[in-house]
């Protein structure tokens, strides 16, 4: 039976505070049968694109109340990924199929689980955007903006983290609904991206503003009627002073608090009654039903051109622990992919 | 022309922390004739029953943010009462109506915006229950846990301010579906009225608990469906690390915070992602159109003595001041009403 060399990023141990590259170390004395053990109804995989998601970080901690459960110590690391099925045990797939979904990081994975896995229709496409626009990122911008916060046309709208792999795709829609957006980043460079390719009405780094009230008063002097919330912390409490009545958040995510060992406090949540505000929190995986829907929105944006979409693709299984860790500091710009293997 | 005596209670100016007697002083000196100005179409009211509500806090600062307007100092403090008509300019309204709706805390006030009034139809009911139950308490608790909770039999309900007017009937509306619901207040003797009197399941004293989070895992040790929430701060900061998965937090009012000069930080909020939480802040006066429904709903309820409604009541104009004071050191045992006259 052949056997290959299966080089795997481990999840070393709980982490505190920000996880660092020596967190997920690389082991490489690991080997895989290219077939799956008799009677097996799984699916072997070869990885291709690995998805870095803010999420993953809740994993790290022991006790995390979470909405997934911790990684195993001792274990690859498991997140999103695209792969190539390389033997199949289920009736769903077959040799050579195409498929994103749940993954490990290493190289080649037995999913035991393969009815969550999707199967790639359109390979016309980049297949690394199944990790983004046409994967789990993509679903959250779409579920997020048009489901949570059911835009018109003429509002105001208000996005954090906004170039990153879900924030470059709220502008996107934003605009396509005719509505004015802006959108906040953490480096000059994004900020220029943010005016300049994803066709925010204006920007501004979050980074240079002593005041965020200020910023948020001088961007938006009618206030915010949608915030598409990825950041939580000090940015939430003054776009809760900035809200105007009727207005709706939807908290996709809060990453600046991941890494604390206790949340900050976010004051001014006395808005939510003065101003009558729809907060509605989500995990994108509760609305995977509306997929093809999705699919059948954002495929023709996108291969007429009315939409892009940035990645940060670093080279090798190798590469994936530093890229993790940077989408804390917002190293990334655009949708952190880590390439496995290009087929 | 007919001249009486009008006494007054004067807003005196701005204030910072918790409102004091010498805030609101009695003016006794003002007169009023009972007849409105030629070509008025306000309504002339004699004023029996005035409302003590929280929401005021709001109006006594000058940059409050609030939903309504600050009041102007050296006029009388205005708020919701039951009142006669005296006389009318006003086609829907004659004198010896019935009315409830904002008025001035004084003996008789001209009312400019008649059509903001609600004639009192069922008068075999007391009437002071229409400054609570059948008024904008009674509102409150049908709009926030019937449409914005979505209750469902056999969820766990969690109500701060729970023996106050709002929270009260949200108890026993919570009971009336089915659930399991559980309260807090700030003294012994408001937590065995909601247990002997509201029928809530059980109830604890929030003064007496150290620890906010390990006394709601005690109440409920499989999670909060439904929070009301009337107080903010610490407590919501404890119900949020409590609440499961698709949980509904109705935002009726923050007390804790009215106070304040500057509000507290609330933490946990990471938890409105990890469990899918909803939160809905609402003004009940923008869905006073659902008056009648709720009308039909709650009147069979109080006549068959399936629901009960407690007030404390103070007698006479002079004694308002500090019943409304009182509210935010919860020295009211329920509804806190001031008689200015009964007929």
């Amino acid at each position: 039976m052949e056997e290959v060399r299966n080089q795997q990023v481990i999840f070393k141990d709980y982490v505190n505070g920000f996880p660092k590259e020596s967190d997920m170390p690389l082991k490489t004395s690991t080997t895989i049968s290219l077939k799956l053990p008799q009677g097996s109804n799984g699916v072997l995989v070869k990885n291709l694109y690995l998805s870095c998601d803010p999420y993953m970080r809740g994993r790290m901690s022991k006790t995390q109340g979470s909405y997934f459960e911790p990684f195993t110590p001792g274990s690859p690391i498991t997140g999103l990924g695209v792969a190539k099925v390389v033997d199949s045990g289920h009736s769903n797939f077959k040799k050579g199929d195409l498929v994103w979904g749940g993954t490990g990081w290493e190289q080649y994975t037995i999913i035991t689980t393969p009815q969550t896995l999707f199967k790639i229709q359109d390979t016309d496409v980049p297949l690394s955007y199944y990790t983004g626009i046409l994967g789990m990122p993509g679903m959250t911008a779409y579920y997020g903006f048009y489901e949570i916060c059911a835009p018109k046309k003429g509002e105001y709208v208000f996005v954090s983290s906004a170039s990153g792999a879900v924030g470059q795709l709220v502008g996107q829609f934003a605009k396509l609904t005719g509505c004015y957006v802006v959108g906040t980043a953490g480096t000059n460079e994004k900020v220029e991206l943010l005016k300049n390719k994803f066709g925010y009405d204006e920007a501004f780094n979050y980074k240079e503003e002593q005041d965020l009230d200020a910023a948020l008063k001088r961007y938006f002097p009618e206030g915010i009627d949608i915030y598409f919330e990825n950041v939580g912390g000090k940015m939430l409490e003054a776009v809760l002073l900035n809200m105007r009545v009727n207005g709706r958040i939807s908290a996709c995510g809060m990453i600046s608090q991941y890494n604390l060992n206790q949340e900050e406090g976010v004051r001014n949540l006395s808005s939510i009654i003065m101003k009558r505000l729809h907060i509605k929190g989500f995990i994108v995986s509760d609305h995977f039903n509306l997929l093809p829907k999705y699919m059948e929105m954002v495929i023709p944006l996108i291969k007429e051109r009315k939409i892009c979409y940035i990645e940060d693709i670093v080279e090798g299984l190798e590469s994936a622990p530093a890229a993790l860790v940077g989408l804390f500091s917002g190293k990334n710009v655009g949708k952190q992919v880590v390439v496995v293997a290009r087929e």
